[in-house]
């Protein structure tokens, strides 16, 4: 079961892929331990250094593992239905796998004049109208995160007519498509009492404890182009960032 | 003022990176944004390659500027008394600059049997033993971290006599001198009530929201080797998180 099958339709890489993913979901490679580098996967399972390559994009793409230039492969840290504060994803793109469910209703979208916080995060005047988009998103049926979204007007615009107005399509997807492509995001968390508004849709009680994260995402020219605020409950869905050394830290 | 003078005795690159953290310093180059190119650099001040690229090494140093392979050199979003929990450095140790004071109370500090959740992080079995450091960190005289780390006997040991339990040395670098040098790191943030004794030292009232960060740190061969609780006052200390799209994000 851990060799190649040479006669099999099933493509090398993709062989190999799955011993390795029985291997990380069964714990024998437990999360954060590195993998066996290229060589010695070519070595114990005959196969070419292009095929092993194409294995560990494979599994980097499901988030499975995690390559580090010049350290190798590690076996990621996340968990299904983590939100990873430290990539530019949002929560509900990439890091929910098919195992939990997960419902957005919009409340509120359109032009309207920005909150000062948000008019100086994205740098325009105050009192500027912005897109601004209203959602709660439910976990597995449990409310987890209500969020706020300001945008710059033409940045809305590009929200008119799609799905992500009706809840059931990405923004992030959808702003990417349009050109908006986040290139460096700044997420501050702070644990606040919840307010009226965010406690009601959470389920909470007014001045619960709540997890605020506030974002600023910028495009590759450094504009930033989307300002949120988003009050999660971290007792339903788990908030972490994984923490990489680079080179001399 | 923003040309290299010839006959100064300061090396070129320490000219250039004066021009340059000026320029972040007063905003015209603001955070997030890409810096010009090292070619437009080197046409623009008319100087050699490696002298520009020991400029942006050194601005990378000083936690001015962060470099992405392939992409650039990109003004850091970080500011002074940000706790970045995407780097693997601890908060005391490189993100706090000389702009602010930090003072560290050591409470408690020695071997004694490891709570349950510690031992399971640190992969120890329940009951054994284990090293365990309680804390209070202050920013400018005013309590912002309540900490515990707990680790495995043999990496306690090698804080014996040092002046980490004092207060007065940096656990991360103590450590890393010793050999553990933390590899990757998964930290999780919760906004809780604030039990009794974090509460009593950090000036809460008990169940005051507070932020909880729990983090497992890792060595080069995967296995953890200190695992935290840290209670922090968001409204003390910005703990922020910089994300920075890879490629194929």
């Amino acid at each position: 079961m851990d060799a190649i099958n040479r006669t099999s339709a099933e493509p090398y890489y993709q062989q190999l892929g799955r011993i390795l993913e029985q291997r990380i979901k069964s714990k024998e490679l437990s999360p954060g331990q590195r993998l066996p580098s290229e060589s010695d996967l070519c070595r114990t399972f005959d196969l070419s250094r292009s095929t092993v390559r194409e294995t560990l994009r494979s599994l980097q793409e499901q988030g499975l593992i995690r390559m580090i230039p010049r350290r190798g492969a590690f076996v990621a840290e996340r968990n299904s239905g983590d939100w990873m504060l430290q990539v530019t994803r949002g929560f509900f793109e990439s890091e929910v796998d098919g195992t939990r469910t997960v419902d957005t209703t919009v409340f509120r979208s359109g032009l309207e004049p920005l909150p000062r916080e948000a008019s100086d995060a994205l740098g325009l005047e105050p009192g500027a109208a912005g897109f601004i988009l209203e959602r709660l998103r439910c976990l597995d049926g449990k409310p987890a995160v209500y969020s706020t979204n300001f945008m710059p007007p033409e940045v809305g615009a590009v929200l008119a007519g799609t799905d992500v107005l009706r809840g059931t399509q990405s923004l992030n997807q959808t702003l990417r498509a349009a050109g908006y492509q986040i290139s460096s995001a700044r997420r501050e968390v702070a644990a606040v009492g919840a307010p009226e508004l965010p406690a009601r849709f959470l389920g909470l009680d007014v001045r619960d404890p709540v997890l605020l994260i506030r974002s600023l995402s910028r495009g590759a020219d450094g504009r930033p182009f989307d300002y949120y605020r988003s009050y999660a409950r971290s007792d339903v869905v788990t908030i972490a960032v994984e923490a990489q050394a680079m080179d001399g830290d």
